[in-house]
């Protein structure tokens, strides 16, 4: 209980920073809002859990004294972030944790770490990839609801095949699949992963490799100096394949860019539950709207078709969701007709990252 | 009614960006909330009005045709904001205005200008001031009340004195008064002006000089390509001449900055509806709050201190608001005792615009 260390404020803030935001906002249970703060020789230890997700960030420090200790997490990150001295000292006085700067002191109070049902480890690691496909992780998990009232929605189906990592993600009005090279360190892998912790994860990662960990009831990720987990969505996941077959009746090369800035000048003019229509022309396609009310809208571009043509109608936060994974690529829009209406959305060139977006088109 | 211009995107779009800043978010009246727009052979006029406030801006184009049309405001604006073309052609196609890029046509339906009630022109000049004022005329803008029910609270006093211009605004708790040298056209003016016309006139106005406008009725600002009028508020305002005195018990000479900063990282130990105390010591202030749920907090700030030694407590937000209004200046701060107990913040050298910075302090 004699905690006494002295950190680098900015590493420390952005530490306890990440843990705030790694843990819901609002917790019933008073105690869980505390950030259990642990100084061993080797520095600072962060963590804090809300029954379901676990982290533990380890921060360099410089330790006085050892020491493990419960204080409320927010007012601690709020602390440290207004802080602009390069050092700050975390020395347990009495029933509080006094934080202090050459001219300043700040003093919370320390909660009842009996209390406190400590921060689980995140289970053995079944995996590595390179840190630098986490934006893929990023789009799969955005890909999927909010809605919590279906879970299997809220998830990312994670599912080892040999040395690739295939990551979906569905709302069920389109869905993200990515596939990634990884490093195996098991052999079978088939996981729902909340999708809001690889959200955050794919922000806050540091290095180069991100470890993924998994048993039968938690999945984790850990890096250089932080491992998360939480519990596993306990859901069948439907069978994305079907939507991602080869044959397509017209294939659409366009630059993603382009097409996204059309969609963003033209949706205006959709109306507030329109559409946007894609009209596919020789070698253009045009994105048009009309609101009877608003008016409407069309803009041009360039573009590669082979095929059938067609004018599928999107909504323009999906189409522009979509698009946005592809920044600055050249993307191939797969369109079919009759009953597999579906438009894939791949990179034209062959990243390592291989990403494809799945957007069901909207009846008009 | 066969209005056709050519016209630069970038300063048409935020010209009419600014017609509907200007304007207010919520109008019954729906023609009320089309643009006015005339071509001349002078260029392209865009004006508003919710019949109290007139709005009229002049920009540069390249008139084809010359007329004068009625179109939704806001979607005209946010169409020129999507648009990355240099240039953007307005023309009238039967009931619609359309707006034409190389690739791209957008179409808004015209509205009935018959129906209009006509965007009123400004009143005469009483006056001129430095564009670079504007900043002070802000801070007293920034310190009245939103709230419409006590109108006087929501207006900034504007009276002539001399070679001098008073501008004075208070919601009852603070106080904001600038005194600024301008070019009088008139030699007696003084009006209840409403402040959000101000705050916004401050943030749009370009060239080097406002020019003050005002009748028996209304008050106006102009610059190079805009003029901007309403009604004038209607209310007698209180003398703010009592807390100006030069007399004080106790000055404190710092840095605006460092109190900000202290004020910033120690004020949410205050609590939801606390304060802070500043104890003036012998070289130094000392930011502190409190709160038995929170902790505890204090920073010191080098001070220059003559006279008494106080400990006036401030609500946070109202003490970083005036302390914000002399970023990166040596502020002196006067504080008295007795039945006159506000503070003024004022700047230590003496700048052209003479800003002054009335805080009651609370009880606690």
């Amino acid at each position: 209980m004699d905690l006494d260390v002295t950190a680098p404020t900015r590493a420390l803030a952005a530490a306890a920073a990440d843990l705030v935001r790694l843990l819901p906002g609002r917790l019933l249970d008073p105690v869980l809002a505390g950030m259990v703060l642990t100084a061993t020789p080797q520095g600072l230890e962060l963590a804090g859990t809300d029954r379901e997700r676990g982290i533990r960030l380890s921060r360099r420090a410089r330790t006085h004294a050892e020491g493990r200790i419960l204080v409320p997490a927010r007012p601690l990150a709020e602390t440290l972030r207004n802080l602009d001295s390069v050092e700050v000292r975390l020395v347990v006085e009495g029933a509080k944790l006094a934080l202090r700067t050459r001219n300043a002191r700040f003093a919370l109070p320390l909660l009842d770490l009996a209390a406190h049902p400590g921060v689980r480890a995140a289970p053995p690691r079944a995996g590595a990839l390179d840190a630098a496909l986490l934006p893929a992780v990023a789009v799969v998990a955005a890909a999927t609801s909010r809605d919590d009232a279906l879970p299997v929605f809220t998830g990312v189906h994670v599912k080892q095949r040999g040395e690739r990592l295939v990551l979906a993600g569905t709302d069920r009005f389109r869905m993200a699949v990515a596939t990634l090279p990884w490093r195996p360190g098991t052999d079978d892998l088939d996981v729902l992963v909340p999708s809001g912790l690889l959200t955050e994860v794919a922000k806050q990662a540091s290095g180069d490799e991100v470890m993924l960990r998994a048993d039968a009831d938690r999945v984790g990720l850990s890096w250089a100096d932080a491992e998360v987990s939480t519990t596993l969505l306990d859901a069948p996941f439907p069978d994305e394949s079907r939507h991602l077959l080869p044959e397509v009746d017209c294939a659409v090369e366009v630059r993603a860019d382009e097409v996204a800035g059309a969609v963003r000048r033209v949706s205006p003019y959709a109306g507030a539950h329109g559409a946007v229509v894609l009209d596919v022309g020789d070698a253009e396609v045009r994105v048009r709207a009309a609101d009877p009310q608003f008016g409407d809208a069309q803009e041009a571009v360039k573009a590669t078709v082979t095929g059938d043509r067609f004018s599928p109608a999107f909504q323009p936060r999906y189409l522009a969701d979509a698009l946005q994974a592809f920044a600055g690529r050249t993307v191939r829009m797969g369109l079919r007709s009759g009953l597999r209406r579906s438009t894939v959305i791949s990179d034209v060139d062959a990243p390592e990252a291989d990403l494809r977006y799945v957007l069901m088109p909207k009846r008009i």
